[in-house]
């Protein structure tokens, strides 16, 4: 699987390259923007977006949901090259919600760094971040690949559809964010990772599905392969979070126990507060609670989730949903060696230290 | 023209509050969202939704834009009430860029209270802010007014074109006001109106011209009335804070002089900039990049631009851009009363006092 990331990452790279230059001129900004009524500047359009963006994505990222895209795209039958733009529109979009997450969450760090808006300023990030909401969009549109107008009213159809869940379950993370009870059930959380992390997962199956054409059905399938293992996914980072708070130094590029200091409300969290007794689940409610931690008591917190063993059954709950997306992978008529590809994928995804 | 939006004030309010109801239950997010993969958290959705859009939505605005829609559909000889959602589209993604911008912008006030992020948090006010930028494009997928496939694809090209371009004008706004120098051309100012104001603007007139099946040449023209009416408007806002900082106790709702406060490079400034001699075009450069501005500092910023007749001469662009707009009106082929009532609208624009 490593080989795979490895062999299309720069492919991936070349081609978000091309599609957000990291100089622009004039003629560019004619080309992608349209004509201008009076005059751009130049300038201050490099400032304002290709500088800011290649800020986060020079960073590194795995650009993972690209390549599930193309894999996806070979397993049903087509040249993944030919539709290489439509596989960057999932991973243009992960990362403006980086930015625009990280505005929403005031956090500090990103990827090892300062978070972009610390270092670019909340108004260039933020206003960089949500261009990179529409930046994608305007590919279908362009319709590399020569798509029927059926088919592109699909893909902005389904587009809408996702994006919308997206903001449905970032509310939702938020919202309990704000609240010092833990008091959102499990099938809650659930479906606040399917909205907030699954939609962006989903886009990346359905682009596949509907850009080849495939049947209802299959598209759902290959939804659902992406969704399960997105919340996986989700879930597996709440848990190297954890886990990297518990080494001396871990590689994490976010500060580790991060969650427990911003007061995020993880699967792991849900389930102490559930099993724990009453007086250790209010003290967890209060360390999430509070404004600040000091580091006593992010391994306070961390102790009451290995109590309750919360920490084994997030990975138990993960494995489960990684087990789900290869359930549905089966479903799917692909080359076997393509579809072991992409069950690696669901492996990877909880599997992985960094 | 203020019976014209008094007219149809309620009708559009009764439209956006059937678009997007104060109050949810799951029943309505499984409609407007689909059916969860788990389980909703209804309580959540509504702190994070309906609360604060209507928070916002609840303080005012005119509305102007969706009538403005409305009486276009109407003058292309449609039934603006067969297709009233469609004309809440640019209204409720106006609305969005406001909260973004004053977050983007750290504004203090908003339609005289405190700016949405203030009493919400930037999490929730954040959240709800970009939701608005895609709650409104799932209309055109629900497809009210039954409309043929080609016109909604139509349409979101239209939309991703615009509202990319509203990206580029933020853009080039956010980074001027990071430059201490006045440096930008007026047409480069022109075009960032164009740009960030403008693009909603002519997404009112396209929508009611894809919607009506109107030629190209008939939407082009549309687009032009619209964009060189909110190009007016934005300067028309632009005085007006200058306007009200000259009076007690002005009724705007913003904080009067904000624009200096905030350092803001309006066409006034660049014409003082380019009019005055080179000390106080330098002065008006360090008042407006100044983190804080006294009232006498404020008030010698709004001498430097009378000295340069520069609200005098931003008015008169904004009449110019007002008469261009009526000029491509009257290319249009619609009846002359509501003709009449969409070049009042030109009028309203700059001679309104809040």
């Amino acid at each position: 699987m490593r080989d795979v990331l490895a062999a299309w990452r720069p492919v991936i790279d070349r081609e978000i390259e091309r599609l957000l230059p990291r100089e622009i001129d004039v003629e560019y900004v004619a080309r992608a923007f349209g004509e201008p009524t009076y005059e751009y500047d130049p300038v201050a359009i490099q400032r304002a977006l290709p500088d800011p963006i290649w800020n986060l994505l020079d960073r590194g990222g795995k650009r993972w949901r690209a390549v599930v895209c193309c894999l996806l795209i070979d397993g049903f039958g087509a040249d993944p090259h030919e539709y290489l733009p439509y596989a960057c529109i999932p991973e243009i979009l992960h990362n403006g919600t980086i930015i625009v997450d990280d505005v929403e969450d005031g956090a500090t760090m990103r990827r090892g760094e300062a978070a972009l808006h610390r270092e670019a300023g909340t108004d260039v990030a933020l206003n960089a971040g949500n261009a990179m909401y529409f930046l994608p969009l305007n590919i279908v549109a362009h319709n590399p690949g020569d798509l029927d107008a059926e088919i592109r009213l699909a893909i902005y159809e389904m587009l809408m559809y996702e994006l919308n869940r997206t903001h449905l379950g970032q509310g939702m993370d938020i919202h309990w964010h704000n609240e010092q009870a833990i008091r959102m059930s499990e099938t809650q959380y659930l479906e606040m990772c399917a909205c907030k992390t699954g939609c962006l997962g989903r886009i990346v199956a359905r682009l596949a599905a509907l850009i080849t054409d495939q049947s209802d059905e299959t598209e759902r399938c290959a939804a659902r392969y992406a969704e399960r293992m997105s919340i996986a996914f989700q879930i597996g980072d709440d848990i190297l979070d954890i886990e990297n708070a518990d080494e001396d130094g871990g590689a994490f590029g976010k500060a580790v126990g991060n969650d427990i200091r911003e007061g995020k409300k993880t699967l792991m969290a849900i389930h102490a507060a559930n099993e724990a007794s009453p007086e250790r689940a209010a003290r967890l409610e209060e360390l999430l609670w509070a404004d600040e931690n000091s580091d006593d008591e992010i391994r306070e917190a961390i102790e009451i989730l290995r109590e309750t063993d919360s920490v084994a059954y997030a990975r138990e709950r993960a494995l489960e949903l990684a087990g789900e997306a290869r359930d549905a992978l089966r479903e799917l008529d692909i080359d076997d060696e393509i579809a072991d590809d992409l069950a690696e994928f669901t492996r990877f995804v909880i599997e992985r230290d960094v």
